[in-house]
């Protein structure tokens, strides 16, 4: 009789994962999930499979633990700790991309600080921190592939919207599922910009810490206008 | 019995919108709007909206002070301010684009000039002023949210065709709908292919500004070559 | 009775059109020609229209003075001098392809000389020269408007495959418009190439002359494998 | 009664062909073999074809020598000594892919060395070599057109995943089909990105040998994953 109550969210998620593969922000990797609505510990997350081919039924619970709830044994990604040390690490996070978007890593693998230089970036504020897997953990397979590990890159998020991962690709957050794919779209928007400015070889400047946070605020206003479109695109409602 | 009068301006109008997104130099932001024929000092612009998805139901009208006219309570762009004051300062302007297109905001931050380095930007002239937001107002936001703002702008952009807008977007203009549209489609090229040229790392000779002016006045005849190819491209007519 | 013995040659120089359209190597500007294969002194060339668009039903022949033949008063291209003036000065040239693509522009506008860094563009010999329609003619508006200009922008391109043209694009030529395109598509792609090498900022090694013509012999035996792919894409045939 | 034991062999063949043409690693050159499964000193390779169109009927059988089996008389690529030799000096590689991929041949035209900047390009290990023909065998087309070239090919590639070839392109090698065709593709995305982030000016960071071997270990555990997805693309299957 009633209706699932999470199908709305369990909706969004498929979108977030289609959306992100159309705008070329996921690739046959990468991976977004988002915290259970009733209950906070657990969150919301594919089983392991390339975004775009990510449908309803492809959806798993994971405890804090990050291990696969209610006896679910499909094969999860190996990164899975990223999305619950940050949910742990966070209490307003309700969403977290994951992704190796091409504009992005090359400032993963960078002196070079990514730094909002318009203001659909603003929620970089004073720029992204990279998360540089080997200061604490030596030489890894690069991946984030246990809780120890999710907590040192949930410490290097700290407060921030987007950390970066050396070598690797970023994870962006946000308190809703729209939010953190907004998120993730504009950091690799705003990268390849970045990128660009440099490369006329002038001075850049960027947005400065105060027009970053009033900006910030007045983009939570405006996210629904780009994800309806969003939608439309791969889900074909609107 | 007869047909709206504004039909086909408006027609146009939606075009221009698709065009523009299907040609990314509009994503899920930006606007485009036309001067009201009879009514000069009124402008036609879309409610808020991503611009792939306008439709001539969603064209306002609004008045000399930017704010819906004929007591129309759908929500409006918060940059209208941006259309209404270019109107006013230009009376000869027809069209206006608003864009955050991906190869123009890299000189919207930095202190390279843009310049017309093929004939096809001869619009551009003898390269195109930055609008700095904080030199007048401080910090902000970075969006043009009222009359003041709009109306600093439109100094900005004074007699010209284009004017960029510091960690923003830029504006360009028009006498026609389809003039605007191809001035914002050739900011766009024309900045791509600059920063192409910069980084060559040679010395790169933009058109001078009497060739600028000659080519500019060649292109005005030839805008619709192309303007049919884009209706069709977006509307399916030809 | 007998099927017209142009139609063939009119079909290619529609699927040049479209092909060139499809890739990027043409927008809404430019124009792709064919000698007249029983009256060499003449050329075929479609009306003023964006390429994409163009049918069969509108390609018009012109004479030697490049204005349209048999009192075909449809609007021609403003820059057919280009066509005509090449067809004169290089009887073994069967078709010409004039484009504003936008990885070669920046070298038309640049110091740097554009040169064959892989074996697709070994065509480009020891490079391409450019063509500065100021040098001559003084401030323009930087199109090839008359046949004074059209012998000169020819006698630039001397005996090569490609000239550039300072501010504005480039031509290619060859001996059929399989050729012709190849040459195109591939000046394009080896300009975009070469870019990025340079942009590694070490040293960069293009094809030496004498492997640029061993190679250019052995792709003239290959055009048939692209041409046929491209043809497929936008034509349908195959 | 008993179907063809090569035929899933070779729809993953032709399923590589057209991955490889969808993504851009291919354009109407470039080729994709796989080793004979009951012969081992045999391979399977497409006649003379742009990859995009192979078919399973195009497929042929070659030998040890790279000289059509068979009998076959249909014209092969000019380059498949590039695959027998390989095979020979490779006994544990099942899969080759030859390609002029656009963001790999700067690094074949320049100084300066292609290493992974993330963990998707782990298999360049301590970065690729490139395999310069003029060294041993002076001025040529620069195509691999016989034995003894091939051979020298298969040398520079020593007991690497990737050998790129000055002025022309790169080879990848795999284990497997998929294998094969995700190198290929990540060593295009791996390229982009350093030269994205050597265009920041700062300094670039790869991943150690250590990192990238234990990476490439885990990469070999989810080929599948981005496998299914491009099957899904271009054979419609899943």
């Amino acid at each position: 009789m009633s209706a699932d109550p999470l199908a709305p969210l369990i909706d969004d998620l498929v979108a977030a994962n289609r959306i992100l593969a159309h705008y070329g922000v996921l690739d046959g990797f990468g991976h977004v999930s988002a915290r259970h609505p009733r209950h906070p510990e657990r969150f919301l997350l594919s089983r392991s499979l390339a975004p775009e081919l990510v449908t309803a039924a492809d959806i798993m619970a994971f405890g804090a633990d990050s291990e696969p709830a209610d006896g679910d044994d499909r094969m999860p990604y190996l990164e899975r700790y990223i999305h619950g040390e940050v949910y742990r690490a966070r209490p307003e996070v309700m969403a977290v991309v994951h992704s190796h978007s091409p504009s992005v890593i090359p400032f993963a693998a960078s002196s070079v600080k990514l730094r909002p230089v318009y203001h659909m970036g603003s929620f970089l504020g004073a720029g992204a921190a990279v998360f540089d897997i080997r200061k604490r953990f030596g030489c890894t397979d690069m991946l984030v592939r246990n809780r120890a590990q999710g907590e040192a890159l949930a410490a290097e998020l700290g407060a921030d919207a987007v950390v970066l991962m050396r070598g690797h690709g970023f994870v962006a957050v946000g308190d809703s599922v729209p939010v953190a794919v907004f998120r993730a779209m504009y950091t690799e928007t705003n990268a390849s910009i970045q990128s660009r400015a440099i490369a006329l070889g002038g001075e850049v400047t960027p947005l400065d810490p105060g027009e970053a946070a009033l900006s910030e605020a007045t983009n939570r206003s405006v996210v629904m206008r780009p994800w309806t479109l969003w939608r439309r695109k791969v889900m074909g409602d609107g």
